[in-house]
């Protein structure tokens, strides 16, 4: 690493405010819900810290985990609706998103995926045959995850809302025993790992929307991350720290997040972080930046730099995670930050967004 | 009972049809969701039943219990998505509601109510006044009612969509050892209870859209039914044979729904059915029938000859149920019917609606 790249005097300063910023608890100010508070990035941030977990007064929900954890009978439990648009894109759709979203926030929690439930808003004059795709396609994603769906729910509202269907899965798992997992347990010197390439999913929800004219085969990558989870408990053990699937913000917001719960700070290599030729070239033409596109099948994982070595490896031999890698690692200052090294030796500040940059990708 | 409340040779042709009809599992052939498909009759049961089920291919989804039954760890698990306009009325809001329909679906299923998940669908621009106050409704709701919210989830959609908020609410129960519920266990001879006032909550809802020039000071009966659950698993114990919550489609639903997947024929006197003055003075009006109007707060339950009196005075000990009631039995035939024994002495069958009487009071 060279002299430049570490922080100047100014940017010091800077860097101090940020910190200062960021150990207060975000406060909900604003006196209308926008898009933007759907989007992942600090406006979600705001009403879900700073509104809902604070009026809701749950101390296991304010632990912002990716499923809630019921130490008692050894449970995990996670709820997400899915109102992603268009229902069908390239790699998958609506049915196989919201199976395998809510089996990768068990299994990021440690949690071996039991049972789902499903609960539908459909939207009156929906085709038949578009919600029987989709249940078809529940039906393969929940097989191929290993979950059955036992419990359902199905609502009606009329024609103009729920633009022609919503999605509830909530998801019940099993805690694995091999792993005690938390954002506490992240550690100066862990090393960071990605389960593949980032920006997959947002990317093709990007093409499929069709607003640019652009064309590029990318899939979304919906996959179940059960496997992945498990390999890296059966490698790391109790010493697997963490894990968490980088969805909606992307890679940056999940490594934000977790880095203002964990206390300490990250450093990720831009030039390690894979990112596939076409999904960097279309994202570059956009002016987008990748960090912050959603996954729907690739987490990060946090582990003592002795395992390391073990653990991508293991990571590596999963189908699907070939393109896993090492991409940064974990310092103790600045708290709560997560810092870019980038190509040049430099370093930025990898900070949540404000705003919306893809509304509705899951 | 006179001789004339017995069917007539014509009647028991029409019986022998229905019941014929009925022995088929429905299709469903509709090329478009319409709004009596979320209904809770006969529409909603082709869609579930003929499609929806079908295509998910889940045993434990097939038994259209309340909620799914985990045996291996021995617990339930239910959800539900709320979608009512509007979205505060007399007696509650969809907060309350979201948490009581979920616990009661799980306390029915003989399951004590441990934790839920919420999940939330915001429409943009909604004001930030009013989803705090149903986090807060939902909080007091989940208090009363002794179950933590344990996992969440939002997401924000474009004006117009969404109707301000719909919530889903997924609940966890830890089953009962008292209780081995299950609508195969029904048999002639059993009484039918029902544990106070039906058709509350969908007269409340109605008087509340104001889109009848009547006044009447109807509140929605929106609660936690563990406690009822609890009161009959205490006192008939494993001579508890099913419980069922009375919501979408009311009383008359509910009591088919069970006819059907037990197999045997129900008797309701009508005159034994508690219904409130104003109620039913509303109901008449309006030319509703209150078999039909949604409860949130009530449940059926059936018990042997034998427990039926003190299971019966365990309920009315309980807050809120001193209405409940007896009002009809099991009987061998027209098997998955349920009848109705009028005042004048007469029987009809009290069928399933086809249509739609009142879309979006959950």
């Amino acid at each position: 690493m060279s002299a430049s790249s570490e922080p100047t005097g100014r940017e010091q300063r800077i860097l101090r405010i940020i910190e200062t910023a960021r150990a207060k608890p975000p406060r909900f100010k604003d006196e209308r819900i926008t898009m933007a508070h759907g989007a992942g990035g600090r406006a979600s941030q705001s009403l879900i810290e700073g509104l809902l977990v604070p009026e809701l007064g749950s101390p296991r929900l304010a632990e912002l985990g990716d499923a809630g954890i019921l130490p008692e009978p050894g449970l995990a439990l996670t709820s997400d609706s899915f109102v992603v648009r268009p229902l069908r894109f390239p790699g998958g759709s609506i049915g196989e998103l919201a199976v395998n979203g809510t089996v990768n926030d068990l299994a990021v929690s440690g949690a071996r995926p039991l049972a789902l439930t499903l609960s539908l808003v459909l939207e009156e004059g929906l085709s038949a045959e578009v919600l029987r795709a989709e249940m078809q396609a529940v039906a393969r994603a929940a097989g191929q995850a290993d979950v059955e769906i036992v419990a359902g729910d199905t609502k009606v509202v009329e024609r103009g809302q729920a633009d022609q269907m919503y999605v509830c899965t909530t998801g019940v798992g099993v805690l694995d025993p091999r792993g005690a997992l938390s954002p506490a347990a992240i550690r100066p010197g862990d090393r960071i790992l990605v389960s593949g390439s980032i920006a997959d999913h947002g990317m093709a929800i990007m093409m499929a929307r069709g607003e640019f004219e652009l064309e590029a085969e990318i899939e979304s990558d919906t996959r179940s991350l059960w496997p992945a989870a498990d390999a890296l408990l059966e490698s790391a053990g109790a010493a697997l720290r963490c894990m968490r699937d980088a969805t909606r913000g992307g890679l940056a917001s999940a490594l934000n997040e977790l880095a203002r719960a964990s206390g300490v700070a990250m450093l990720v290599r831009e030039a390690d972080v894979p990112v596939r030729p076409d999904v960097a070239a279309a994202a570059e033409i956009l002016g987008i930046d990748p960090m912050y596109v959603a996954n729907e099948g690739k987490l990060v994982a946090f582990v003592p730099e002795a395992e390391a070595a073990a653990a991508l490896a293991a990571l590596r031999a999963v189908p699907g995670c070939s393109e896993a890698a090492e991409i940064g690692r974990v310092e103790e200052q600045p708290a709560g930050m997560v810092l870019l090294e980038t190509g040049f030796g430099g370093r930025r500040v990898m900070d949540l967004l404000a705003g919306d940059p893809l509304p509705r990708i899951c």
